[in-house]
């Protein structure tokens, strides 16, 4: 096979993560060793910055500031929420044919590696020899035919220990706190909390996600079970729970509904759904001390809490990126494979296969009553959330007896 | 002088920090080592634990789970909002008095040190020798005739790299974003955030303060400004911030105000005061991307992100209070006193010297305009938030020629 010379695109897209430079960085450097690639590029704000030409040479980046940026969360060349449509993808091909790339790394989710499938067709069409990876990244793990997404493992870590310093604080001063977790259709990411769960009454109690349906009479009776028990309670919900006609909770509580440019409804970024909850429980439990917080974006870009697995993957499936389109001369998707406990392995699979699908958590993950984990799940999220995770500890001294109250 | 024979007991009260453990565990260890210290107890939920003598007998903790929970963020002891009255710390006394305590040690805020006085003075009118030692703790930086309080760093070590993770993910995303810090009368926690400002265009770029006026005029000027400026704008609110007449913003948003025993409205677990400011930016200034984040309870109750340095002092601060009841036979209220940069000491001063008071920024600390900080505050912060702290990096690569769009 002649080797195929030219430059290489790499851009960003959607909602950043925590491990999302590693991909970057690992696409980049490996493409730096290939002599058939004459400059490394990326695009700033994702397709935006192909459509605008705003092009970085990464190829003129020191390996030291790259390994620094490898470590840095969000997306170095910035992000873009742009869902190209075939003209959009027209002009994108348009500028890299004219800046000679061949080869294009999309770092992103599902609507990611469809624009990677479209831009290659246009490259068909004109016989224009070009080779385009889509690079897996996404907080939801939601992408079909993974084991798990790149991002997952440390937003999982965050919501995992976030959940342990709520449990604490829950048990010392008692009341029902709830924590709401990002996630549209996919409950892997509110069910990490769960991680938290080590003393057998340690919370999150109850576990809400958007692959039950969410009943205000079910979820009113567990709180009232556990706190009646426990004489506290901790809710772990996701933003995207939705009700008996599929329609998000959130979305039933405001006026005027703000709308992404994928036409759906703003879940992040606002309280009222945890404020909503709490109004709920204080009016129908009277239960005074109810608490609400709403984790947010910080889930998606914590410097204090990445997973090291997570980091290795996310690097991992850049390097790959660049090996398969470079070496193999091959299209498509890297997906990541689980091959042991714990080990992985990646395959290349068609973008097709990924592109606008959506995976959810499988039944064996959510409990009967579908207000909690199971262990299954557990065992699966362990190894993801990396080495060194927290613990906490409690006493476990005697009581004294009493001499007064007796 | 004679020895002073007898049982110690420590409590904890208040909000929970993520050191407060190190304290009780400073104060336990510390007090083991003394002959004369007959047993150790721990009350659980501050001073209902002594009124209801619900005690744990901490002399039969190993030293190897006390070191677990030093670690472990939250009141391993539980904790209490009850601030009792002259009735109540009569009953605080009769108990100790009949379990021959001879030492108490309060971990807490102003108004455990307020209660450590009134027992204190049961005893010495029931002429029985008693040594009480308050002990500091808060996140919010206020008590007075501290250079700082254990807790704070802690805290201040969250707020500071959670803001560096939102300015990463606002840059990546443009648009506005606020983020709500805790802090009912000082701004110290909010402030803390300044720390994320690194490359010359980081947020937060607007910081606002219990300690100036809140004007939504100049506030919607600032976000104006610099939105115009930047294409972006991140905002840290105290949730404290007030009105020309004194009254908190947030409690002009709800009908239905919560008041905790100490007649203070309910700040924290809510996201409504983020919210509101949202929408006055989204209507008032036609931004559409606004996006709001309360940081909550995990600024006070993180595993993730613990200061060494604040470790370390509410270690010694535990340990001093042992010492100077134990060996000095004195009774008071351990504060931190800075002695170089950095180096710190303890001095106990009165009890009444603390109670009821509240530190608040000094003026040279805070802007002229009143919405961000002096590098004079960075200065003070930048110890206190401990060793390694989060560092974040941009790509320099230089921008590439346009061919299409010249």
């Amino acid at each position: 096979m002649m080797e195929l010379k030219g430059k290489v695109v790499i851009a960003q897209a959607g909602g950043p993560t925590a491990v999302i430079n590693q991909s970057l960085v690992g696409a980049a450097l490996e493409s730096r060793k290939f002599p058939q690639i004459t400059k490394v590029y990326g695009a700033l704000n994702g397709v935006e910055g192909i459509v605008n030409e705003t092009f970085v040479d990464l190829t003129q980046e020191t390996t030291n500031n790259l390994e620094h940026i490898a470590n840095t969360p969000s997306s170095a060349l910035l992000s873009t929420r742009v869902k190209p449509d075939a003209k959009y993808c027209e002009e994108i091909f348009k500028v890299l044919k004219v800046h000679d790339v061949r080869y294009f790394f999309y770092i992103g989710g599902n609507d990611s590696s469809d624009t990677v499938r479209i831009v290659n067709e246009n490259a068909d069409r004109a016989d224009y020899e070009f080779r385009a990876i889509h690079i897996p990244k996404t907080i939801d793990n939601d992408l079909v035919l993974n084991d798990h997404t790149p991002g997952y493992g440390s937003a999982a870590r965050y919501v995992a220990e976030t959940f342990m310093g709520l449990n604490l604080d829950n048990r010392s001063l008692p009341g029902v706190h709830i924590g709401i977790v990002m996630g549209r259709h996919a409950g892997f990411l509110t069910a990490a909390s769960s991680l938290a769960q080590k003393y057998p009454d340690d919370g999150p109690h109850l576990i809400y996600l958007p692959e039950r349906v969410f009943k205000v009479d079910e979820f009113l009776a567990d709180v009232k079970e556990i706190y009646d028990r426990l004489g506290r309670c901790l809710i772990a919900v996701s933003e995207g729970i939705r009700d008996e006609n599929g329609q998000p909770v959130a979305a039933t509580l405001t006026d005027h509904i703000e709308k992404d440019s994928h036409g759906n409804i703003q879940l992040s970024g606002s309280g009222s759904l945890g404020d909503m909850l709490s109004d709920l429980i204080k009016t129908k439990l009277d239960i005074t001390r109810v608490r609400a917080d709403t984790l947010g974006y910080p889930q998606r870009s914590s410097i204090s809490c990445i997973s090291d697995v997570d980091q290795h993957e996310a690097r991992e499936v850049g390097e790959k990126a660049a090996q398969f389109a470079i070496w193999n001369k091959v299209d498509g998707s890297i997906t990541i494979q689980r091959t042991g406990y714990y080990s992985v392995d990646y395959q290349l699979v068609n973008l097709e296969k990924i592109a606008a699908k959506t995976k959810v958590m499988p039944p064996a993950f959510i409990n009967t009553r579908g207000n909690g984990v199971t262990d299954k799940f557990k065992y699966y999220l362990r190894p993801l959330v990396g080495s060194s995770l927290g613990n906490v500890h409690r006493l476990r001294a005697p009581m004294v007896e009493k001499i007064l109250n007796v």
